[in-house]
């Protein structure tokens, strides 16, 4: 990819520090919280239903022998052979469901492969022994100087053994800054705070700081509420009972999902001018994605619109073209499309295509999304410089767009709006 | 397409013993329930106003002599001539709209002319002619024959003078499973029941003898309430009392649209383990699709997690990149993309990317969802193999992906994940 | 393009009498109601926070001075150097976003440079220059007659100074009919009525008025009040009720966002018989787009049904394939792809081939949904032939379609469809 203009990353998280084993190391390549179905099904001795779900009582309803005796649920069928029983659900015993029959697993061993001196799409066996042949911080140090990043903006509210920004930064031998989620500077206050006078306060000033030490915000208050909260800021009395009844409640290290300090956050942050990137589209399965598709944040959008502070909307994916639709009629609106690149692969360029329809190309940002495995960088750069370059070549060739104009317009995609919207 | 291997399809209805007539044949092409608009406009003399909408009373408001009586509302501009009276509908008047006008008759004309020996994209006539000298036994045989299918589970929960699935395997030289309706199962159980107590005896034990004779089962609840349904299942004296007010007011033969005896049922289903199919996305206009969104079913999907019971979103389109999500992060969540190809025609290729883009390539299933027509399977499996190769093939020429992965992928898709799931 | 059928724009509104001037030029390249952010940072001194929005007063609950005083913002952080609070949101005054920087402007430059004897894509500054020179009148007649369109349908409810149809038929060389916007007849009633009574019958004039000169109606509903309205005709007390509700209130020139009147008016068109176009999918951020998507109105079509009247989903982007079903699966819905086209592109074959999909071929018809410019004719036009050109290419060679098809179908949407429907 000669030529091509180097990369801001708009949007990551650091990587392990060291590993991962194997086993976990597919676990980078989903969304999913739990492994894929390889273990025995549940109903042959395994886990009981669902905390809060009462053991299904249909037996009742018969008058006869209870057919739908409690768990463990094998016994379900007295009549049946047990091997019967089991077959109903054979795709949670035979053969797995790997997550690295993705896309992104897929588009991992043809891109990662070659860093580590493999040929592209070997076996993911080779591949793993070879990362623990060469050690986490050479494969660290190879994948980041070959993604062609320059810049990373990492969003540190990530739990985990993560390379600060700083180590990143040596690692890439490239630039990072810091991008502050705003739900762990909350939960951060409220596990040291003494009273809700102190957490809030400590609250501003963790807001206030980051002006000066970071390059934007983040929230998730996607997963947390979903993205149909009410748009307003809250009031100050509001605030302080919110902060009362979270304080009490809250276990140690318990999450923020109080509906009013989530909008006091948001609020806060629009009011610095710094960027505020929103969590928007497909994650883990901790979200209902249906609200989490940005056209849910209209009413918030518009609220926020004086202030002119830069809306940032992340992934996106599905809802990709709605997303669009922001950026092209709200000035104040930009949107990223890291985490839907990687995690489609092959059809990153689909995906890309579609999100080049409405916004206006000065609004659309690069990042990578990535997250523990130095890979991901590797992924998500090599498929958005793959996608665009396939894309403009295309348009290129047939005289829709100009040479020209296809080289600015990957500039700024690139870095040029990243660069300008954070300063660097 | 040599070497392309046997498919399964995982979720199909018979076809029709006899016939149909020129005329009905178009009605299977489409999921409307009325012909297309070839009637003479309502208004010049048609059906009266919707029951239970009054006719308009506008002309109450002006005051003057009625612009607008009542029906027939032909007569609502007596100053205006008739001609032009009619003109502003002549849609309802003119050439028709076909439904061969469609990607799934271009398809169907297409792939099946040649297996009656007529050149492909004949005139509809002409292969309606040829079809009626063959005889509906002799088309049957020939379609399902050149199908490529070798296995067919069949949701034999739909009416009409079909085959059985032990004919339809024997017309196919294949073998043929059936899939229990669960909907299909009340309105029978309600059918012969004396009261509320034998009906959901009845209906336990034909759950239960399900797990004896079928492969999976189907729910239809999406076009009985949607999917945003109460996740969690029913309490026992809830089902007694819902049993109770239908069968009280069920008109013989009346559908079953309570929401507790179908959560009652989807409940009953997870508890066996079977794989339960879910009808969601598009169908016929008894639905309302913006209800049938996949990723309405989040919570449902949660609560039955734990049971492990494969769940497998039929259709999906036009939401299948929320299914594939689905399928992404939760393990026992499958997509079937049947009925999304064969209506999609030409489009197919595109279609089937988009749902290869989140979802992990052992989560996804082939089927026809043919119905009536013997035609349909050999669109849906043509397609899918045209589509399928396709794709594939622009992703090795990339280098995307390596050929073993591409016929691996393929093999999962077109059986290996169907023969897993249902113990084939 | 030789041999591509005469187009018919069955959705259009007038070009501008005289100018643009350069910098407003831009502004129609757009569906924001706003320049890009080129303006310095509101909080630099710029406009307050919204109306109904208090200043954010995060600063009482610190307990200190206040680190957020009151507007402007700027002063916010006293301990951060000017430069430094600047920086945050440096998008908002470095090199601005420009609307040609989109999929719109680079087809006008693209298609409309060489019609005003200039290079394709050339800079825009260029262009505005040459289009200068020769005068609105001149480029206008030359941009109507490169267009390839033969008949206009123009929605004259759009204020400015705009050619009458008439005047657009003469430059055009063609031929226009118009439109009534329905929202438009009731608020130029309540212009001039005494009262209540004479407004609602004056609107019954106006729309009986409409069936002798127009060919159709048109409604934004969407944007006044979204498409999940309720879906039957109001009663005659009801509209009594709003419309004096409405009168009493209304500032003179005010719009109508009454639900029960516009529902009236609705289904006063609705018993017309005359086509209705219906504004949904994307639009100007007066809208909330997740309100738009057109199968909201599922339950407005089934209660419409029985009348036969033509229902003609406008744009419908980004939700085009639920209009594909909708169109699909009930004979009085069509569809259009006007705005779709021209606002993406070079990705416009992409969103047509969408559109594709379900929809009949019957159902669908082209427009420009131009405004303002005479470039938007081009633009539409010419990505609408370019499209479909590809589209059908593509499913010739691969014989998907035959020869003989893809030229009728491509005639029903060019033109056959809405003369059929709009009786030209």
């Amino acid at each position: 990819m000669p030529g091509f203009p180097p990369l801001i990353d708009q949007h990551c998280h650091g990587v392990l520090r060291s590993g991962p084993s194997h086993a976990a190391f597919e676990t980078y390549l989903t969304e999913a919280d739990v492994p894929p179905p390889t273990a025995p099904p549940p109903h042959a001795g395994g886990p009981p239903p669902p905390r809060g779900v009462p053991p299904y009582d249909g037996a009742l309803l018969t008058g006869g022998p209870p057919p739908y005796p409690g768990a463990p649920p094998t016994s379900a069928y007295p009549g049946v052979p047990a091997a019967s029983a089991h077959s109903p659900a054979p795709g949670t015993t035979g053969p797995s469901v790997s997550y690295f029959d993705t896309q992104l697993g897929f588009a991992l061993r043809r891109w990662c492969a070659p860093v580590l001196d493999l040929a592209p799409h070997c076996p993911p066996e080779e591949y793993l022994e070879r990362r623990t042949e060469l050690g986490t911080a050479e494969v660290t140090r190879r994948m980041l100087r070959a993604s062609g990043i320059s810049t990373f903006l990492v969003d540190t509210g990530l739990p985990g053994p993560l390379l600060t920004p700083g180590e990143l930064a040596e690692a890439a031998d490239g630039e990072a800054h810091e991008v502050v989620r705003l739900e762990r500077l909350a939960e951060r206050a409220a596990d040291v705070a003494r009273d809700t006078h102190t957490f809030l306060a400590e609250l501003s000033d963790g807001v206030r700081e980051s002006v000066r030490t970071a390059r934007g915000f983040k929230s998730v208050v996607a997963y947390r509420i979903g993205l149909d909260f009410d748009p307003g800021p809250p009031g100050t009395s509001e605030i302080y009972s919110a902060a009362e009844r979270w304080l009490d409640s809250r276990v140690p290290g318990g999450r923020l999902s109080d509906p009013v300090l989530l909008r006091h956050l948001l609020w806060s942050a629009v009011r610095t001018g710094l960027p505020l990137q929103l969590h928007t589209g497909f994650g883990d399965p901790d979200l209902r994605l249906d609200r989490c598709d940005p056209l849910l944040l209209t009413d918030f959008i518009r609220a926020t619109a004086p202030y002119g502070t830069p809306l940032v909307l992340l992934h996106c994916y599905p809802y990709h073209r709605g997303a669009g639709y922001l950026a092209a009629v709200f000035p104040h609106v930009y949107a990223d499309f890291g985490l839907s690149l990687s995690h489609t692969g092959a059809r990153a360029r689909d995906v890309l295509g579609e999100l080049l329809e409405l916004a206006p190309f000065g609004k659309l940002l690069f990042s990578t999304d990535a997250y523990g495995l130095p890979e991901l960088y590797v992924v998500g750069a090599r498929l958005f410089r793959e996608a665009m370059t396939e894309l403009t070549q295309g348009w290129t060739r047939r005289e829709e767009w100009s040479h020209k104009d296809a080289e600015r317009v990957t500039a700024m995609l690139a870095n040029g709006t990243a660069a300008r919207l954070y300063g660097l």
